[in-house]
């Protein structure tokens, strides 16, 4: 149970601070009082250190997965278990939701109804960065940027390698990951994310919320069969 | 005497370091002399890093609180002692007080007397951000920041966790915090910071302070007693 | 096997997160919805993170080097056997090249042939940043930064240094010659991330790849000799 | 010698990391193509990262100090030998000046002769970010900022400390020192710094580099007995 609740929390903060610094924080024009806000810049660094955070915190309870992405992905690769899979993907999901109801208090509502309002991902859509990227050209980033997380978290937590350092690996994964991709989908590599975001946007995001579920995890369990089978050291 | 020492120096910096990258270099307009400054982004860095670096020199002296809310959600959490309680509060004030003096000093004055004028907290006005958050809405954001403040501070720093690191994950969790939250607040989650500020700017700011006191030390207790009750390992 | 397969998806991680993230998140404009892209700050930062998690998740099997003038200096400073050599470089060009072709996809090609575009690396030209450095002068500064890139990979690993912060160490150190450097030439200090963008870009790019061949290596070899004559303590 | 040879590279680093990054790298415009600098924000990372790994490169060798201002408090408080501080200088100095001659033939001269001009200091000038600090003010700023740096260096090396997190910590500090004090006099903390870019500017950065020796190791000074007398644990 205690698991559990670290996932929920985890998982809480993850979408609390990553998208409440983008809701919050980034959009602050140049010209107010001489004031910037702290640009993608931040946002990216943000859900880094929402997960560089929580790792050190409450890492050594449940693994510190906070995605279900990453439990499809550390299943595949054979360092969790099949049965712990659909709670924590509950408990993830909860986290999210709870969260973004949270955020939807302090923000007032959402800011509209379109696929890349709040904190939602989108693909296909030039209105919040200015260029548009396909559907098969969102899928593919999102898809190998949660394949290589997912090889990350494999080496970073592999008894061979420097273990206590897995959390600021990690963490300042997730914060790479977001300096390449937010102009592209927002970022999600996380399906709890998403949904959360989703649910409280509607229409266009929602119905674009299943190619952030699909990618991330098929990208996730590649990412950990490839560390399995290609990288990890055999055991004696 | 010298664990009051440490909190006085530990503040001081958390004062001078934090609210002064606000004050000197966070304002300077994007086109002169086509320098730009430290953005809101900076100036959560700074906040951070004063915390990570003072947790490193006098961590191992005093514990490193460096803010009552802090102090009071160990106490409540079990990991602080109710007779240390006043005396570590008031030297976290009193370096508090002195950093702003010096802060009064190099800048030539406080630069207004409005709720967010120097580097005070304020609710309710979209003088300095554009946006105005409501008393109940700030309320709620200090009060969840400083409870995941808690949480992190807890879990970092428990036995079963990497604790070498607890410094790390706390500094660049406030990094976070204010990656969140600047616009809303400016920030506190911190009573020593935000009474550092008013008593200097006065009138609005010094009428706002209550806020800064209630929600920090109310949620710093409930995340206490969150890490305490349903996700701390029972001792054998 | 293992070690090229580490090299190869560590390689491809450095293009396809540095590149990248330059490619698709640093040129936005400041005035699009009062959003801000990542500047060339979070470029150096991406580029430091592809090698700080790497460097945890795959540096314990092939020591990750990820840039053809690491196994040289490394060589020359005799951490490293030359019948190793041609198969790393192999590999890292690969891993290159394999990364630029997905940047390609998602990009939906390079947006232009000119050194500078796509993410390739130039001299002698004010087309990107304003002010154009001769050729020496990209020189100096390509061979001056991978000598002490190389100074810190040999001092961050030495057995008398506290070698499991390396991966920090040496991942910050690309982000801090990322920082000085992005405007004299984009940054090279690696061979193999300046082939696999001038593949890609032809022209001029491919024209000017060769100093980014030379000059690293130079440089790299340097360092390496630096550190084993002038700085490394000596075996009993 | 092997000390000196590492007290020389050190400083080398910073000067030409730290005043490179910000002679290179902070002055682009907003609208040129869309790029912006890496802004006061990375020129502070970039000051910060020099520090850190160089700790970790040859911080074994020499103890890191790379600053006059830190062998003078060091030896303050106690942590290092008298006999040792005027060749420590002296390398430090020929690092920096040797240093600041690369950044002079990559640059193509200073770009002007008053204070501020390169990367030198200055006080008493709004010239570079429109507001003017007296000498008074900066003279302060200098002073206390070097005092918690030594804090900081005193208290992160303490054998009762995290000893291996020192570099994080140290250089992280000098990031910090920068995010508030640039605006201020360009941040010197560090006089073989302020000697080298004067040197290469004359005028006016010549005569006020008094004050960035006279500031920093009176501070430094201090910081090394506060450390050793109010907080360092008495030994047994």
């Amino acid at each position: 149970m205690k698991k559990l609740f670290a996932e929920f929390f985890g998982t809480f903060w993850l979408v609390f601070g990553g998208c409440g610094s983008a809701i919050f924080a980034s959009h602050i024009a140049p010209a107010e009082n001489g004031q910037i806000g702290i640009l993608l810049l931040g946002v990216a660094l943000a859900f880094g250190l929402t997960v560089l955070t929580m790792a050190y915190a409450v890492g050594h309870i449940s693994g510190g997965h906070f995605n279900p992405a990453v439990s499809f992905g550390l299943l595949a690769g054979g360092r969790f278990s099949a049965k712990d899979l659909i709670p924590y993907i509950l408990a993830q999901c909860i986290g999210g939701i709870v969260a973004a109801a949270a955020l939807y208090t302090i923000n007032g509502g959402t800011g509209g109804n379109a696929a890349g309002a709040f904190a939602s991902n989108f693909y296909d859509s030039a209105v919040y960065f200015g260029k548009s990227y396909s559907l098969g050209q969102a899928f593919l980033a999102e898809f190998l940027l949660t394949m290589f997380f997912l090889i990350i978290i494999m080496g970073a937590t592999d008894k061979f390698a420097k273990g206590k350092f897995a959390g600021i690996a990690i963490g300042l994964g997730l914060t790479l990951i977001h300096l390449i991709s937010i102009p592209i989908t927002n970022t999600s590599v996380n399906p709890a994310r998403s949904l959360s975001q989703a649910l409280f946007v509607g229409g266009q995001a929602t119905a674009q919320v299943w190619l952030f579920w699909v990618a991330p995890i098929l990208g996730g369990i590649l990412g950990g069969l490839i560390y399995k089978f290609l990288l990890q050291k055999k055991e004696e």
